[in-house]
This record gives C-alpha cells, sequence and structure tokens, in this order.
C-alpha cells in the first residue's frame, strides 16, 4: 500500500484522468443548433426513459416465439396493439391479412447410421414450408455438394435417391455478415426444390452463420412451382464439418424423421399505429419491423427488437411532445419470414388509397449496436434524395451513425413504387448470425442500450425528415 | 404450401434477393490499390487463420484472473512468452518490473443490519488495494453521498464513526461509456480515501456500470498520502438502489468484512516481443494491452483481449510473410490495473536506452466490434500528424473505422513524451461496463469476429504506418 501511494499518485493518476477524459466530440458537448439539440433530447430520452427493453422482455419471454399462424403470433398482436394504445396516439389499429401457417411438429430427428463411428444424431431444425418425411422417417445416402449449380453436373444418375447435403459455409471474410449470408442462403432457399428435380429424396443444409458450433439455424425453403417437395432439414456447423469429413472417408446414410407440415392459411394482422401530421398528413414516414419470428427461441433479434424499436419511436416523440409536419406511422409487419403476407397486403392497401410514403425505415437487423442506415429508392431518385439526406450527417456521426446506399428492408421494399426512400437500420453485424432463426435468439442475447440506441437513432431521422421533407428534385 | 408457391415467388423472392445484396463498399469487392489490397489480405488472414481466440481461451479459462503478483500472473507471462516463441521472431523477452501484490482475502461481506426488511446481504466486492476490516468486521451507521466534494459540505460531523456510501450512478446518456465511467470513477478511486479525512470508517461505493443488476464491480483504490486507509467496497447498483430506498425511510447500519491486504511487492515481467525493422529499425511502432487483470473473472475484455489482439498483429504480418520497415514491438504490460509498474518501467528504459516510439497503439477497450482509433501526441505535434494519418481513411473507413482525436491507453501515455503519435484502438463501447472489473468477465462475453476484427484493424494500421512512416514536419 505505501508502494502504491507515490509512484501511484504521481504518475498513473495523470494517465486515469486522461484515459477517462477521451473525448468523443458529440452532440452532447456542443449542440450546434436546435437539430442538435433536439436529436441529443431523443438520445438523453431513449436512455433514460424508454419502454423497448421491457417491451422486448414480454415479447420474447412472456410470450416467445411468434411464427406466423401460431397462437403467439395472434398474442404478439394483441400485446403490442394494446401497448401501443398506452402511448396516447392519433389512431392505433389492427390491418387484416392472410398467412401461411407452417407447423413444426415433433421434435426433427438427423442421424448417422451404420459410419465406421457408429449412429451420431446431428443438431438439426427443419425448415420453414418445409414437408415431413412421413412417421416412419426415411434412410438413405448423402451425396456432399457446394452449390445449386454443382447438382445440374451431378445429375440424375448420382443425386436420384440421395439426400443431398448443401455444405457452402458463409464467407468469413465478409466483413458485413449480411453479405456472406446473402452469398450462402441460396442453398436453404432452393435447395430442397432442385435438388428435387433430380430424384433426391430430402436435403440437409450447413446452418447459415459464421460460427463453428452445435446450434442449428432455421429459415425459409421455398418449393419453386415446378418442383416435388421434398424434406429439408438444416444442421448445425459442427455437424456439417463432421458428416463432410466422415464423406471424404467413407459413404454415409443419414436417417431423416420430421413431422413437419403446411396447414391451411390463417387470418391474422400488421399493428399499425400513428402519429397524424400537422401540416402535410398525406405525407406517411413509417418506421416498423416484423412482428413474426421463427418459432425455435423467442425472436429477441429478429425481429422483436426491430418492432419495440419502431413503437419506442412514437413513445420518444411523443414523451418529447414533438408535433410532427408529416404523419408518423409504425407499422408491424406479419409474416416476413415465410411469405411476407403482411408486407405484401400493407403495400397493396396503401396503394389502393393511394397513400405516399415520403420515407420509411426498416430495423430488422437485430437489437445491436447502430452503426448507421443504408438508403434505397427508385434510380431515377436515389442520388437527389441520398444528397438531401447526406446534409444531415454532421447531424448524425456523432452518434456514430453513417448514411449509406443499400437495401432497406424486406417489409418496406414493396413500398418502393410509390417513389420516396427507404432506410434500413444497420446495427453492427458481427453478432447476428450468432443468433439467427436459432433457438437462442432471446432476450439475454439484447443488450439495453444498444437496443435502446437503434430506436434513439430512428428517431431522429424521423425527426430530419419529418422536419425538411425531401424534395424529388 | 400451395399457397406460398405462387404469391411467395413472384412477390418475394426479389426482396430476398435484394435483402441478400444490399451493398457494403468494402476493399474486398474494389482493391483500389496495393495498400486496400493488403489490408484486405490481413483482413481475410484475421478472419479465418488467427490465433488471438485460442490465446484467450487459454488465458481466461486456464489461466483465470491475473491480478498483479498473483501466481496466475505468472502464469500468463511464461504462456504469452511462449505462444509468441511459436510464431517466428526475431526477438522474444521478458522486462523485469516490480509490481504491488494485493490480495482479496475471503468472500467479503457487506450486510444490512436491523433494517425495517432484516438482514440483506449485498453483493460487494472489495476494492482494489484497499484494507481488509479485521477479522470481526465492522458495523457503522451509512451515510449516502453523491460526490466527493458533499463530503466538505457535511463535514466531520456527520460523517466521523460513519460508512460513507458514494452513489452517483455512471451517466446513461453518455454515447460513449467512457465518459461515463470518467464523470463517476472518482468515487471509487478517492472517495475512501477522501471520506477518511472526515473520520468515516469505511466507505461503500455504487458499482460502475450503467446496468441495474446484481454484479458487483471492483477497480483500484487509492489512499491519498495524507489519508488514513479504511476499507472500501463496492456494491452492485441494484444493492445501492434498494440501500438508497431504505435511507430515504429509515436509519440504515452495515455489517462489513473483509480480509483483503497489500502484501509485499512482487518481482513480475512485462512480456515483448518483435519483428526488427528492415530499413528504419529505430523507428519503434509499439502494438500493446495489458496482462494483468483483476482477481475475479478471468479479464476476457479487460484486457486479455487487448494482449492477444496485439500478439496477433505479430502472427498475422508473419503469416502474410511482411517484412517491415521499422522494428514492430508488441508489450504486454503488467499491472496496469492497479499501479501501472510495468509501463512506467517500460517507459523509463525506454527513455534510458534513447529509443524513438515513432508510433503506439493501445488496445485495452474491451474485444468488442472496433469502430476506429483515438489518436494522442504532444500539442506541438498531434496536427500535422493527424493531416498524415488521416490521409489514410478511405483504406480504413471500408472496414468502419473512423480517426478521431482522443486519449490512447494508460500503459502507452508514458511514452508520449517521445514525441511520437499514440492510438487508442476504440471498440464499441456499449456493452464494456457490463463485464468491467467483474466475476463476468470471460471468455463467453467474446465473439469471435470482434476480437478478430480487432487484431486486423491494428494490424492494418500498422502497416501504414510502417509503409509511409510519420514526419514530424
Amino acid at each position: 500500500m505505501q508502494y502504491i501511494s507515490s509512484t501511484f499518485i504521481k504518475f498513473c493518476l495523470p494517465f486515469f484522468l486522461l484515459f477517462s477524459s477521451i473525448i468523443y466530440l458529440n452532440a452532447q458537448d456542443k449542440p450546434q443548433d436546435e437539430d442538435a439539440f433536439f436529436i441529443r433530447s431523443i438520445y438523453d430520452q431513449a436512455l433514460t426513459d424508454s419502454r423497448s427493453y421491457v417491451w422486448l422482455e414480454h415479447l420474447t419471454t412472456s410470450i416467445g416465439g411468434r411464427l406466423a399462424g401460431s397462437p403467439q403470433a395472434s398474442a404478439a398482436v394483441e400485446y403490442t396493439r394494446q401497448m401501443l394504445d398506452t402511448i396516447g396516439l392519433d389512431n392505433v389499429w389492427l390491418q387484416p391479412c392472410e398467412v401461411p401457417h407452417w407447423v413444426r411438429g415433433e421434435k426433427e430427428q438427423v442421424r448417422i447410421v451404420n459410419s465406421s463411428r457408429g449412429s451420431i444424431d446431428l443438431p438439426a431444425l427443419a425448415l420453414g414450408n418445409s414437408i415431413g418425411t412421413g412417421e416412419n422417417g426415411l434412410t438413405a445416402k448423402v451425396i456432399e455438394v457446394q452449390s445449386l449449380n454443382e447438382l445440374e453436373t451431378l445429375g440424375r444418375a448420382k443425386l436420384a435417391g440421395k439426400i443431398v447435403f448443401f455444405n457452402r459455409p458463409m464467407n468469413p471474410t465478409q466483413i458485413r455478415t449480411f453479405n456472406a449470408y446473402g452469398g450462402a442462403v441460396d442453398q436453404r432457399v432452393y435447395g430442397a426444390s432442385r435438388a428435387s428435380k433430380y430424384g433426391a429424396v430430402a436435403a440437409i443444409i450447413r446452418s447459415m452463420t459464421t460460427r463453428q458450433d452445435d446450434i442449428p439455424h432455421t429459415g425459409v425453403s421455398v418449393y419453386e412451382e415446378d418442383a416435388t417437395p421434398i424434406p429439408a432439414i438444416a444442421i448445425s456447423t459442427n455437424a456439417s464439418n463432421l458428416l463432410s469429413q466422415l464423406l471424404k472417408q467413407e459413404e454415409v446414410s443419414l436417417y431423416l424423421r420430421s413431422t413437419s407440415q403446411m396447414m391451411s392459411p390463417k387470418p391474422s394482422y400488421n399493428v399499425i399505429a400513428e402519429i397524424k401530421g400537422s401540416t402535410y398528413p398525406d405525407e406517411i414516414i413509417l418506421v416498423g419491423g416484423h412482428l413474426d419470428s421463427w418459432d425455435v427461441g423467442s425472436g429477441a433479434h429478429d425481429d422483436g427488437a426491430g418492432c419495440v424499436q419502431s413503437m419506442d419511436v412514437l413513445f420518444l416523440l411523443q414523451q418529447l411532445n414533438y408535433q410532427p409536419k408529416r404523419t408518423i406511422r409504425c407499422v408491424l409487419f406479419m409474416n416476413e419470414e415465410n411469405g411476407l403476407g403482411g408486407a405484401l397486403e400493407y403495400a397493396k392497401i396503401s396503394n389502393e388509397k393511394g397513400e405516399f410514403h415520403m420515407a420509411a425505415i426498416e430495423s430488422d437487423a437485430g437489437g445491436f449496436s447502430p452503426r448507421g442506415f443504408s438508403a434505397d429508392a427508385e434510380a431515377d431518385l436515389f442520388n437527389n434524395y441520398f444528397k438531401q439526406v447526406t446534409t444531415w450527417s454532421p447531424l448524425l456521426e456523432p452518434y456514430g451513425l453513417i448514411l449509406s446506399k443499400g437495401g432497406s428492408g424486406a417489409d418496406i421494399s414493396p413500398l418502393k413504387s410509390q417513389r420516396g426512400l427507404l432506410f434500413g437500420l444497420r446495427p453492427d453485424s458481427q453478432r447476428y448470425f450468432d443468433y439467427h432463426h436459432t433457438a437462442i435468439d432471446n432476450i439475454d442475447a439484447i443488450n439495453k442500450r444498444e437496443l435502446e440506441l437503434g430506436a434513439a437513432a430512428m428517431t431522429s431521422l424521423i425527426y430530419l425528415l419529418d422536419k425538411y421533407g425531401l424534395k424529388k428534385e
């Protein structure tokens, strides 16, 4: 202790202070004008008195996985409607839509049988929309492929009667993990459909993640119109590596069993709430996410986070007594995961009404620390729009937000033809595919501050869009 | 299923593809020149074949907490030296230094006694360097304060014989959490020392985190030269809230027991490794972190991450067969947490040798997704240096890295007088104080990709510093 006293105080404390006083030039220190001041107040509100985290806790832990057509999806509709009702908005309503209703059934089984290593059960999840194997399951030899194109090379001679194993990994060198996902997910979406054309009896797919672990990732699969449906099941990356290794040494057969099936379509709802604009009520600024999730886990990042953040945008504006000039509308879309039923219905009705969405922001990339927005519009409009919004960059950069060109979100993309400007909230993407479509996408994977910062980021952009509008030329 | 086939394929698949093809303009797509190409190769290497994560797994799970002077700190010295020896560098050596040796002793106790709610044990951790209460503990009334200044206002009349409870929270509205830490940590560092001057018998401190939870955070406390040492113990934020609430209603007494004590100073080491420069061997570019941690948890983010990332810089450069013009030196400093023994010794010897650290980078802000570097130098040099390094921004921004003015790191700050340029790696800070100085700062709080991206970011900056150097005017 006496050792500490002199050396430490003389030499070290200055560094403590120095380290502590690292200056991040943020708006809190020097609000340059009214806009900087209001955006600062949005962040203050979001980080001290917002609702997103408690809403998400309920949505995930009390309601759980919210697959379209499920009782939990209905509960989520009713819960979020009631919560939006508490904010004191101008309108809160449910918009009917029809959604597919797929059910997983019993726990699926994927088992290596009769290998030199004996029988090995692999962590597996049937893919959304996929058919089951029948009660008794099926057993067949496995053939590994790296791409959809490889199916054509191999042809019916090699594929008929087989289980096709799609094993091309997500590219870990992509900095943005969504790009890696985009480069691999064709196997999950189309693998079974394409393999069936060559007589394959089932498809198994390497999970969509850059992690090496035992957690299988589900997600949508699609049977194209000319395809014979066959079972489609994802296995974990560790299981994929093991299977691939075995296949290098010997013939491997798998036993698969899945009782998943498609039920009849179900009625469901988009949940909508808005603050009417005082000056330009017909210019709509939409913020939204999707309320449905997969059935495993509880859809915390995908996309409970986007829903509660979008709800929080209205809550924050109300708490700050902000009266918008334009209509600010929160939309919680139903059935993004396996059909876009809600989004397509929303766009259809909006178009029929002749609505104009001047801007729309979707949060559907996880509740992680926000790093900016990507923007999208019709080609003839984009540059002009983007020039206008990037004049706001000095107001957003203190919060670590960068505007870039890119996609927006699956639910709002159908609104692009209304010729407004679409945005996607861009959180840090490194951890997203640790959780995406898995049993571990739960509230404990959410950091409260990161979630709230996303809500504040969207609220800030909406404030600027509302105040300054967007000129088409 | 038949419902899906037509609607889905016609309308939804385009959005899937659109969503998947979000374009992040990164160097991978368009290497503009040799530098962009080499930096891309650094990231490719880091994300596919680096060592930082496996080294950190060993450091945390096999060795554990590495408090200066502890056997674990010695094990960490030997382990990292051996790992650096495997890389094939020009020099690997240990630099002796003397460090304080504080031990926590038995599990500390902080108990509310005789309150209207009965007795309540509070989650607590003695602060580093603090003295114990003696075997029998102590019991006294509590008085809550919000600042060091408030002590003077209250004076000896109110404080003598009391336990002073420092309860000013970290400001949650700070976007960069280190600023919030800097705004509250004076209570932890000086609280006991200052309170003792007014006759207080002990200090308890609200844990340094923005979270509301049951996890106490330790950290350094300092007895100034004129202070009588009294026990200093942190309690969790939930416990702080409870105690504060009770104090609004009634007098509260606490029973404290801690057997922590300062032992005699111990010999220890900085671990150093380098690749000699081919052209300017006397211009040193340092990269480092600190090898010691607190005794609770296993110092995964603080600062195991910074150590293994710094080691990985050398590994990555070796793997890429990069022969630097300048000397690239990795330094794992000992005793940052409670004395800076290693850093002060390193600077002293370096100055005696007349060395010139042209640049130094410290990673000591967690193994999270990197968002840039802060830069620091002597005032007369800074602008000129910063102008030079910001010409590299177009090469760094594709990886989400922003250069800003700010502090560097506690261990390298003593090198500032050598008139080079110092940097701090700036990871996203939102989650840092969830783990900082706690029992949960373990490997499961680390995301492998985020850790590797930090190593790649530092390697990239070092490549540019090495290639282009820095002109003093």
